[in-house]
């Protein structure tokens, strides 16, 4: 099954030509997510064709601007593209009273309804559920109420074996097998196990979003095993002291973070303006995490 | 003194690659003003290096999303920068209502104020006043309350010629005359008309901004002689129906207002996304007023 991750925004808060704010399209299955929504969101999905009608739902991690500015557009945009189905909102408290207020104020009546899921920021718990993914709060400290999120791809199956299949079974037993139940014995015919003619299903993929966020060692054991971790890295480690003030991380913190969770891979992003050059916080997260990558406007990735 | 406008977006309410929703810079003597501010408008002025920090005021048109929905992001991004003074924002009633709920649920302090102007979008009044310009609202006719702005530099003084004026003037009498003061007949000399001396101040240089509105043929007596007008033709007139239906105008109407208000120049934007190819609107334009322009991303117009 897709488990596709494509990077919309790279920048902080301040605005910087050629990046964008955070933003990111996760496909799993055929249904599409949103992580975060900056200005300009609907542009970068233009840009990277993005079926808008199959959005399933957003996840918003705190109420800074460059974090959900680009959801009103979004909205509008769905709404003049005929839009019907409900769209799941998910984000800190408040979120919805920001967008009820824009669409009263303005007239506004969405064709569509939002369903709205308040996040307790300070909890890790399942927040959303699909057929698809399961979802997952992550507790950030930062300046505002602000919650990561953990998207875990729904158990597979296990894996039948053909090469382990007696010969002679009926499409009836066959699907008793592929629903994972095992066949009684049945007329002077011994039984089979499921478990015997099956391998395990693998683990369900991970993919870990952590948003703006002091660095919080504990946090490793929330994302332990996962199988990509995008952290944000605002500021060199020389700057850790601004970092800590404005409650953000560097690139050496997070990569000590993926490095003390064992997570597959990870994706550095939300970088400050400061930085024209991204060479130097790669170089300084690899010291830790060598296989670190900055999550740069439209890389896609598999997790 | 310097009157310039810069079209920052050409693209109506629909996302579309390459095009951007409408927002206008104009500049005044040393003084920025933004009219409309649609999704990503803080990133067209990174574009074009326009000087944030000279924002004196905001006019808002209305409340569709693509005529202000990028204000959220500037006002943040202002604050980032360390704005203190004052920003004026001139809008229809509400707009006030949407921009503080924003802050207030999001705990955003901004370290400037905002003065809000509340327009009466019914109304032909003044609305904005400094030394450089007077704004007027234009009243527009669209599907919730919408405004338009005619934007008249301050009367300029009358200019002294040198060739009339007799030698042997001290500088507190030629500073009188500058003034517009006549000089009195004094110990023997005979008085000076400032009238005899000056050339009549040139008229005061206007440009009108009608946003989203139904076909007025009424608001060419309100920018009659404007030197500048910008007008919606959201369609082509084969698309008049759903024009009026939708309360936008054609190409041909936009032509129409500008010939009957006799104006200097005439500009079209927030054009359909139906319109890969804009040439035949600006050619039937042409057919009525013959050196219509489009107002694309870019075009910088001295007014």
């Amino acid at each position: 099954m897709t488990f596709e991750l494509r990077i919309l925004g790279s920048a902080s808060a301040t605005p910087t030509l050629g990046r964008h704010p955070t933003a990111q399209a996760l496909t799993v299955g055929g249904a599409h997510y949103l992580v975060d929504c900056g200005e300009g969101t609907q542009w970068r999905l233009l840009e990277y064709r993005s079926r808008l009608n199959q959005l399933r739902a957003v996840f918003i991690s705190h109420l800074h601007g460059d974090h959900f500015f680009g959801l009103f557009g979004l909205l509008g945009s769905l709404h003049l593209q005929g839009r019907t189905r409900a769209l799941v909102i998910v984000g800190p408290p408040g979120l919805d009273e920001v967008l009820t207020t824009q669409m009263r104020v303005s007239g506004t009546k969405l064709a569509f309804a939002m369903e709205f899921v308040a996040v307790d920021t300070e909890a890790h718990a399942v927040v959303y559920e699909d057929v698809h993914i399961t979802v997952s709060s992550l507790p950030m400290r930062h300046r505002v109420p602000c919650t990561g999120y953990l998207f875990a791809e729904q158990p597979r199956r296990p894996r039948l074996l053909k090469e382990r299949l007696p010969a002679g079974l009926s499409a009836a037993q066959l699907g008793q097998l592929a629903q994972g139940h095992d066949l009684p014995a049945d007329a002077g015919q011994p039984g089979l196990r499921h478990a015997d003619v099956s391998a395990p299903a693998p683990a369900p993929r991970r993919y870990a979003f952590c948003s703006d966020t002091l660095y919080t060692p504990a946090l490793a054991e929330l994302v332990r095993g996962a199988d990509v971790l995008y952290h944000e890295a605002t500021f060199l480690d020389n700057m850790h002291a601004r970092a800590a003030q404005t409650h953000h991380s560097t690139a050496r913190q997070a990569a000590q973070l993926a490095h003390d969770a064992g997570v597959g891979r990870l994706l550095l992003g939300h970088f400050s303006s400061r930085y024209k050059d991204l060479e130097p916080l790669l170089l300084e997260a690899r010291a830790v995490f060598p296989t670190a990558e900055l999550a740069l406007e439209g890389l896609m990735v598999s997790v």
